[in-house]
């Protein structure tokens, strides 16, 4: 497998990300050959003492900022890294590519370029949550606002696609989320996408409540973008007041032993909570594998970022999707 | 001042809501003078030891459900204690009402008993969220769903109104929940609310991200029903997640320092996190106090939730509410 990784974006680009690609080419017992795409001249350094069998650099001489505005940025510059790892995937000479950079310019970049997979209206950004046994898809992210009813439903066959193919789960479990379980529960959209949802192709188990889904009861959970992307902040919120306080606990402890313990159990939410460890969250939808990376990302979720990329790429989900929406009537609903 | 318990609802009533009520009574330096609702055979064997001037009891032979339908209970039981509490409010026995029963029953309730201030067109939850420094108010926790933008305007007032009467803010900082600062960000809901609050008689911030409301960056913030429960839920589910995995590390912890300061942390983080050290919702939009708890309540929350609803009381923040209403034009969007 090939990954193209975008090395200029992400607010500690480029550095953390090439630290983090040199601890993937490290560490990697097997690792997917990379293409390392951004500008060279600051490649060089942190490369030095790295196999030069195991990536080639892809010059992209421009950078979209963090800041920049997707759709105007990705105009003004078309040879930027984060179009440059599009084309390279939609070229076919990369599997998949992961990028920290500007989540905006990576969907516009993936959706101009690899486009729409035929018969999705909206692709969506996937988003692994934290449950007591594992992490559960959590789909629209926030690509998109104000959706329809249809468009719930292509998240719910992305999503189920992805997690059957990409995490081998046989019957994924498909939940609606919701402000009660029963049918009467929700607002208008997810009324009308619940019955839509019943006749869909996938393992729709009904209902979720947002405190329900740590309980691990999906392994998909499908909400509106707008809704999701507060839900999904809101969560990352409370994670970090938990992270802070143990902290606070930490510096106060003058016992070592205490301390050690505390640090122990802090260390352990962080693996639970810590955006680091899932990795970034895909797109799907579109003909071409694109994990987008936390902005904050360190050298951490850059190494899980690539692997997560690369077992995507592997696991040939894109082809399943593109050929179950064939089966579908298309979805006119923009 | 005056307040009217519901000794009967709660997923633990009536047993752990007569021990709040004898904690409370015990504890309470200057407590308020409480009216006891409910079935008076249940209340005798708790109340033996309180003395009989801090409170009266009054009957109500039946009892809603936690899940009965709220509408149709009400019609089927109209002598049970949620009615017979709103209307001890409606008519000045009480200065306000605490329940940890039926939400949906206590919301119509009081909208039916007491009324909707005039002027507004739906009555919203309003519910303390943990920050780094202290609760927010957070509205609409959930009473309603497909909000109109003037709803949320009709929020932004009441959430300022009660943290100024209640909590003493001078000027309280409203912002409006969004999946981003800038102003191009939000659903269509969202972006048309954003233009009705600049012109609101609030001290209107802008829009703020899930996880900023951790960071206390504003007092109050506003947002639709639907979207609030989920965020609301999210944030309860990851809470308690992270108290899990700490009570996870406590029972495996043989060192006692150790184990002594690992509960210390657990104690602190639920002070932070936990609904019972909030006291419950507060319905606002009525014409009078109607707090509302969480069914799980436990006695602490019982303690807290009358705390709130007196403190409610004696503010006068209903009759702030109704003159600043008075003063605008009705909203009429149903």
């Amino acid at each position: 497998v090939t990954v193209a990784v975008d090395v200029m974006g992400g607010d500690h680009a480029p550095h953390a990300i090439l630290q983090g690609i040199v601890e993937y080419l490290e560490q990697e017992p097997n690792p997917a050959f990379l293409l390392l795409v951004g500008q060279p001249e600051v490649m060089t350094t942190a490369l030095a003492n790295v196999n030069p069998a195991l990536y080639e650099i892809v010059a992209a001489p421009t950078v979209v900022e963090m800041d920049d505005h997707p759709v105007k940025a990705l105009m003004k510059k078309p040879d930027a890294s984060i179009p440059t790892c599009a084309k390279l995937v939609a070229t076919g000479r990369a599997g998949g590519t992961f990028s920290a950079g500007n989540t905006g310019a990576c969907m516009v970049a993936a959706i101009q370029i690899m486009e729409r997979v035929p018969g999705v209206a909206r692709p969506a950004l996937g988003s692994f949550m934290p449950t007591i046994t594992g992490p559960c898809l959590f789909i629209d992210a926030g690509a998109n606002v104000d959706n329809r009813p249809s468009h719930l439903v292509d998240f719910a066959i992305m999503g189920s696609v992805y997690t059957n193919k990409v995490q081998n789960l046989e019957k994924p479990r498909v939940a609606l989320l919701s402000n009660g379980e029963e049918d009467s529960k929700g607002d208008q959209l997810t009324k009308e996408a619940r019955e839509l949802l019943k006749q869909a192709p996938v393992y729709f188990s009904g209902n979720i409540e947002g405190n329900a889904v740590f309980e691990h009861e999906a392994d998909v959970v499908v909400c509106d973008g707008f809704a999701g992307n507060l839900f999904l902040k809101g969560v990352e919120g409370m994670g970090n007041l938990g992270i802070a306080h143990l902290k606070k606990c930490i510096a106060a402890e003058t016992n070592p032993v205490a301390k050690k313990s505390l640090e122990d159990a802090l260390h352990g939410l962080m693996l639970q909570v810590d955006y680091a460890e899932y990795g970034g969250a895909p797109l799907l939808g579109v003909n071409g594998v694109s994990v987008i990376g936390h902005g904050r990302s360190n050298p951490r979720a850059v190494v899980v970022g690539i692997q997560v990329t690369a077992r995507a790429a592997a696991s040939g989900y894109v082809k399943a999707m593109q050929e179950i929406f064939a089966t579908l009537e298309p979805n006119t609903e923009k």
